[in-house]
């Protein structure tokens, strides 16, 4: 089974990345862009057999840093 | 508008991060992991009026490094 986890910095945390990459857009002359910011992606491979508890226990104890990020589950296939 | 650009590397390329979270997932005790890939994940918050062809230009000049990695672009609303 192909999963994707979706993490992303929640709302109110400073983002200096997104803040260089929003930065870095305006010098490139692209205009009209308010906001970016900054996420991490996986893609895992797993067994058909991993439950929702087990994926959720991979985020909370491995993939995000969850006093500053939130994750979302995502099932490919 | 927000989009989500998803950045992901490509195939055959080695992804190092990616293993190390494979292997420190099967430390945790996770068993049935068979392959774990990291990317990215920026969020932007783009004028309505922007184009295909200008996040297309974003994502080739900025966002992604063409060489060894793939984006996806999704228009979430």
């Amino acid at each position: 089974m192909k999963v994707r986890v979706h993490v992303s910095l929640k709302n109110g945390v400073l983002d200096p990345q997104g803040r260089a990459i929003h930065h870095a857009l305006e010098g490139l002359g692209f205009t009209g862009v308010s906001d970016v910011r900054a996420g991490r992606l996986f893609e895992l491979d797993v067994a058909d057999t991993t439950t929702d508890e087990q994926l959720d226990d991979m985020c909370r104890k491995l993939l995000a840093n969850m006093v500053i990020e939130n994750y979302r589950i995502e099932k490919v296939a």
